[in-house]
């Protein structure tokens, strides 16, 4: 087997065989393969697609490429979530401790911050002392204990995606159904939750742009997980304009507090609510209405901010952070964005947003880059609603006044103000499970 | 300007700007941009194509990636011929003393062989002492005395070429019109001389399957050379079986000789004598019957041949070879491959046929593999004829037994024999020309 026949294959569109699949992820994976063959051969499968066959074959290689997650003893109730990716996502936050509260097995793995997206990794550490690595023995243990624990992607964990991916994100090959589907299905199934609920977003601020486009990936997801012996249902989701108002690390804590105390924006509070709903549906095998009652309930009851209390505690992180968020830390330098002019906000590039608050230095370009807790951006109009000139329409926090420039520029930039009112696109577009 | 970008551009079908594609050629070459970036954009190239103004750009960027040989000291009557490549190909050899005889400049670069193709620089070097490697002034030098220099590829010609192509031949993007011409015309195009005449196979030997997908990459390039103000014209020709019987180095000097005495091959001599007549037509303005009438009496006076005989000898080799062929040296070892069955030889499998005179020792499987010169197969049936079991169909040359068991097995797997007598396809399809 040759993975220049592999490469001439897929570029006539052919169908490669399971053994082809297997042979080139492995090889990549352990250094036998060079960069230079696999991103054509990722560019041939972009551009001539993959049979359902070909990336259920993909996934599970992806997932046999390193550790599988072992959570049998955990039961049947273990349940996992995963965001596409978006600009103001602290759904993990809320939703972890709401179904833990009602019983199901949360031991989920998190990423870290990348390019304008923000990781739910990097909002955990905003508590002082929080720690993202546990082992093996600790994590099981904890969740059998309370129900709860969240840490970092553990290092050998599908790291043929770690290669795969960053390989992609240099060459122009990452927005590819069988691609994307394999990379997180992938690590999802060797993450070993019996149930998992997927958001996948659409949108400006993600990188599905339309409903649509989502809808497809997210079915391919569905459908491998589903055939992988996982219970897994999708909801596509709005990131056309950023979720709630809080972007950058504390700032979006404080925000997922909001709505555990029964407050909060409502686009996030339904949002988390809906997904923590499938979540509960899913693993603990409850109606869609029932479920959804029993998450409302976790959160006016108290029971799940009680939980993210103890979730935090336990895994070593300052909880009084939680009990009272006006002791977390705040930026140096505030400034106001004012609107340019009165309308319509009728557009706001999402990603261009995400982009402005790393500039903020609420978030990484590079891997090495450092994270400042306090920089981001709490966005007070949305698309849709109307602003009058001079208004203020943002606030950012920052450290220095050069990211506050640069920070304003791109938030400018990303603000279209018309003068009709916009369509308004549905929050849940859709809902894909079987 | 940013390699993703236009990666992304590429892959969305969408055409190049000049400034991107000069800026690719020129940042790859200059090794600022990695192979696994180019890679895909070269597999995007393939399945999406480019239009007439991209080819035209990116030939130019690769003529203008190196040295530009300056002939015009020489006149207007400077020519080149190109092949694209094939087995038993030996026409330069004929072709370049007849149309030098004649009166035109030939002042021309060859390459070496790789893989199941020869080259004329190793052909050449069957005649001891002759030196594949002259100064600039030394090549203008003896183009003006005698009309005639045939030497290898110079180093800083078209590097952007030799970086493109290595990567195309190990990521199974070599086939793609646009690639294939500006390769080949950016090179020639650098050479310098005023007519071009290109050779472009098609059939089994040929990385070209069909005539028509050889046609239309000879318009393609005869478009390109005519808009950088060059004659061009292109000859579409059988390269489906082998030209000639001989394959291998000192065996198709040995055969080139033979027709310049007048002898030789029907298909070869007319293949060369089509090559030399266009060559003659472009670089002197003659009238195709003129030229052809021309170049066959080159060959029957015996001009060409005095002419042969004074290049290889000006150009440092010995040409009493070239006098006497019987003072070649010969393989030391010789098998006859008889027929496996009665019939008629359905198809030869051209390239496993040069497959199989590499195996004997005749070509390279890596650029550092050294050549034995003796080495090689005499064809004696070709495709359409009719042979007995047990008839001796060709003649194997090498200097190891273990290599005379592999050419056998490789020849034999490359003749199918059947009952039909197979159609027979032309040997020169077409010719284009303007």
């Amino acid at each position: 087997m040759h993975i220049y026949d592999i490469i001439t294959k897929k570029k006539h569109g052919e169908e490669l065989s399971d053994e082809e699949i297997v042979y080139f992820v492995r090889e990549y994976t352990a250094g036998n393969i060079p960069d230079y063959q696999v991103s054509p051969l990722l560019m041939a499968i972009c551009l001539c697609g993959c049979t359902d066959r070909e990336t259920a074959t993909l996934t599970q290689a992806i997932c046999d490429s390193g550790d599988v997650v072992d959570l049998s003893e955990l039961g049947d109730g273990t349940v996992d979530k995963h965001s596409t990716g978006g600009v103001g996502d602290k759904t993990t936050l809320i939703i972890a401790p709401v179904v833990a509260s009602i019983g199901a097995k949360v031991a989920k793995m998190s990423g870290r911050g990348l390019g304008h997206t923000g990781g739910t990794v990097d909002k955990l550490e905003s508590f002082p002392g929080y720690k993202t690595s546990l082992s093996p023995e600790e994590f099981i243990e904890q969740v059998k204990d309370i129900g709860i624990a969240v840490i970092g992607q553990s290092g050998n964990l599908a790291p043929a995606d770690k290669k795969l991916y960053a390989l992609r994100d240099v060459t122009a090959t990452v927005d590819s159904i069988p691609l994307i589907t394999s990379s997180i299905m992938g690590k999802k199934l060797a993450a070993g939750t019996k149930s998992i609920v997927l958001d996948v977003k659409y949108g400006s601020g993600s990188f599905m742009k339309t409903a649509e486009a989502s809808t497809d990936l997210a079915k391919c997801m569905v459908e491998i997980g589903y055939k992988r012996g996982r219970r897994v249902s999708a909801l596509i989701t709005n990131m056309d304009v950023p979720l709630g108002h809080a972007v950058g690390n504390i700032l979006e804590v404080k925000e997922a507090l909001e709505v555990l105390s029964g407050g909060g924006p409502t686009d996030l509070k339904e949002v988390a609510l809906s997904l923590a709903s499938e979540m509960v549906r899913l693993s603990l095998g409850k109606e869609a209405l029932e479920a959804r009652r029993l998450c409302e309930d976790a959160i006016s009851s108290g029971r799940a901010k009680a939980k993210l209390v103890e979730w935090i505690s336990r895994q070593g992180g300052d909880a009084s952070y939680a009990k009272d968020p006006s002791l977390f830390p705040k930026a140096p330098l505030v400034r106001e964005v004012r609107a340019p002019r009165s309308g319509y906000i009728t557009h706001m590039d999402t990603e261009a947003i995400g982009l402005a608050s790393v500039a903020l230095g609420a978030g990484r370009v590079t891997k090495d880059d450092v994270i400042d807790f306090t920089a981001g951006i709490y966005i007070g109009k949305k698309t849709g609603e109307y602003i009058e000139a001079g208004e203020v329409i943002a606030t950012l926090y920052s450290s220095a006044e050069k990211r506050l420039d640069e920070g304003e520029a791109g938030y400018l930039s990303a603000i279209t103000v018309g003068d009709e009112k916009p369509e308004e696109l549905p929050l849940i577009h859709n809902v894909i499970g079987r």
